[in-house]
C-alpha cells in the first residue's frame, strides 16, 4: 500500500480520520466552552485538539505536508464540531460527562489510525505503536496546556494505556494480515471500552507513590 | 518566486521577519523580567518567544533547516532585545502595557510573514492562513507555557482572531496579485489595529459559557 | 563523518545517547512517582523526558525518522529506568535530591550529544549549540508541562546556561579537531559540574526584576 494511492483501505482510514477529528474537536470545544472562552477560542481549541496529535505524527514520519494543516476538511470538521457545541451544548450537557465520552472516542479512533498511517509510511512496529499513542493523546495534551488544566496524563484513570492497547492490536493485526473488517474495528473498540470502563468503574493502575513524599516542586 | 532566490520581495520579507522577531523577543523578555527570571532566563524566553512559531511553520512546510535555528541573526535579535529590556526596562515600564504593545506588533507582522512564507513553499491558501496564525501565536503560547502563565488563548480580548484576519488579507492579496506596497502593510496594520483596539476598548467576542458550569478539571 | 556510517565515534555517541536517555528517564520517572502517578504514567513520563529533546533535534536537522521513536532501545531504556525507580525508588530517595542529580547528568550528556549530532547533519556552529541546549532542556520542559510543575526555566539556579556551556565546548572542540578522548568528556563534565555546583552552593545569575512589579498574568 503506497502513500498517495487511494485504495479502498486508504479511503476507509481517511474517513475514519475525519470522524476521529470530529469527536476530538467536540471534546476540545466542550472543554473550552466550560471554561468560558469566547466563540473564536472554542473553535481554536476544537481545531487544536483535533489536529495536534496527527500533525506531530506526520512530521515524525515525513508525511509532508501534515494533513491536518493541508486538508481543509479537518478545519471544516473542527468548525462544525465547534458550532454543534456552541449552539447545541445545552443538549450535550444533559449527557453526563459527555466531554469524557467524546474524548474516549477520539482516543480509540486516533490510536488505530495513527498506528496505521505510520505503518503505511514504513515505520517499524514499535514506532507505529508509539505514534498511535502520540496521535491519540497529543490533542488532549495540547487542549489541556492551552486551557491551563491539569494534563490528562495526571488523571488517575487509565488513559494512555488504552491507546497503547488499541495501537498494539492494530499493528499486530496488520502484520498478521487480518481483514479490514476486523482489525481497526476491534482495535478501536477495545481501546474505547478500556477507557470508558475504567471511567465507569474507577479502574486504575497501582500508583508508585513513595512512602514518604519528597515533592520538589 | 522560488525559495532560495533573493528577489526584492524576499529581501523585504526577510527583513520584516527580523523586525517581527525583535518585537516578539522584547515582549518575551519583558514578561520574563517581570516574573523575576535571571539574565540568562530573560534571553532564553526572548529567543523562544521570537522563534517558536517560525520553527513550527518551517517544519510544517519543509523549509529546512528552520531559519530561527540556522540563521544567527534571529539569535542576535533576541540578544539585542533582551539587553534592551534588561538595561532599558525601566523606561519601557513607563509605557503602560508595553508588553502588550510589543506582543501585538509581533502578532501582526508574524501573521503576514508566516502566511507569505507558507505560500512561497507551495502551501494552499487554507494552510497558509493556518500557518500565519500559528507563526503569530506560537511564540506567545511557548512564552506563557515556559513562564507558567495563563496562556494567551485564555485571554478575553481578541487575539488569535486578529492574526487570522491579518493572514487572510495577506493570502487574499497575494492571490489577487496586489502590490508589495499594499498587501503586507495593510494586512499587518489591520491585524495590529484589531488587537490594540480590542485591548483599548475591551472589545471581545461573545462567550459560549453554559448556563450551568460543569468544569471537569 | 557521514550519517549512517558506524565509525567508532558514532558508536561512542550512540552509546552515550542511550546513557543520557537512561538518566533522563530516571529523573522523569522519579518526578512522576513523587507526584503519585500510576505505573503506566511513570513509564510514560520516563519515556517523554528521555526522548522529547532528541525528537525535536532530529526533526530540526532532518534526521528522519527521529531516533527516539524508531530505535526500540530508547523505549527499552525508559522502561528499565522506570522499573528501577518503581521498585528501587526507596533506595534512590535516600540519596537526597536524586532527581536533581540524574537531571543534571542528562543535561550534561544531552547538551554534548545534541550539538554533536547537529554538526554531523551539517548544521552550522550556532545551530548546533542551540540544538545542544534544546536536546538537553527539552525533556525536562516536557516533563514539567505534563506534570503541571513549575517549568525548569523558572528555577533560580543555573540550568540552561550549563547546557549552553557544554554544547559550546563540544562544538568548539569539534571545530578545533580535538580528540574523542577530550572533547565530549570535558564538555559534559563542565556542564554537569556547573549545574551541580550551582545547586550545591546556590549559585545564580543576577535577576532582571524591575523595581516595581507589573505582573500581567
Amino acid at each position: 500500500m503506497a502513500p498517495g494511492f487511494a485504495s479502498p483501505e486508504q479511503t476507509f482510514y481517511a474517513l475514519a480520520d475525519l470522524l476521529a477529528a470530529s469527536v476530538a474537536a467536540i471534546s476540545g470545544a466542550q472543554a473550552a466552552r466550560q471554561q468560558g472562552l469566547d466563540l473564536f477560542g472554542v473553535y481554536t481549541v476544537a481545531y487544536v485538539t483535533a489536529c495536534t496529535g496527527g500533525i506531530f505524527r506526520d512530521l515524525a514520519i515525513g508525511a509532508m505536508p501534515p494533513v491536518g494543516l493541508a486538508d481543509w476538511r479537518y478545519l471544516a470538521c473542527a468548525i462544525v464540531a465547534g458550532s454543534v457545541v456552541i449552539w447545541g451544548g445545552a443538549l450535550l450537557d444533559r449527557l453526563r460527562n459527555s466531554v469524557l465520552v467524546f474524548d474516549a472516542l477520539g482516543l480509540g479512533f486516533y490510536s488505530v489510525i495513527g498506528a496505521q498511517k505510520a505503518l503505511v509510511y514504513q515505520a517499524n512496529a514499535g514506532m507505529a505503536i508509539l505514534l498511535g499513542v502520540a496521535t491519540a493523546v497529543g490533542g488532549g495534551v495540547a487542549r489541556d496546556v492551552l486551557l491551563n488544566r491539569v494534563p490528562v496524563i495526571m488523571q488517575t484513570e487509565i488513559y494512555a494505556l488504552a491507546a497503547l492497547v488499541g495501537a498494539s492490536i492494530q499493528v499486530f493485526g496488520e502484520l498478521m494480515g487480518w481483514s479490514l473488517f476486523v482489525t481497526p474495528w476491534s482495535a478501536a473498540a477495545v481501546a474505547i471500552a478500556i477507557r470508558l470502563l475504567s471511567l465507569r468503574y474507577g479502574w486504575h493502575l497501582p500508583t508508585a507513590r513513595p512512602a514518604a513524599h519528597h515533592d520538589r516542586s
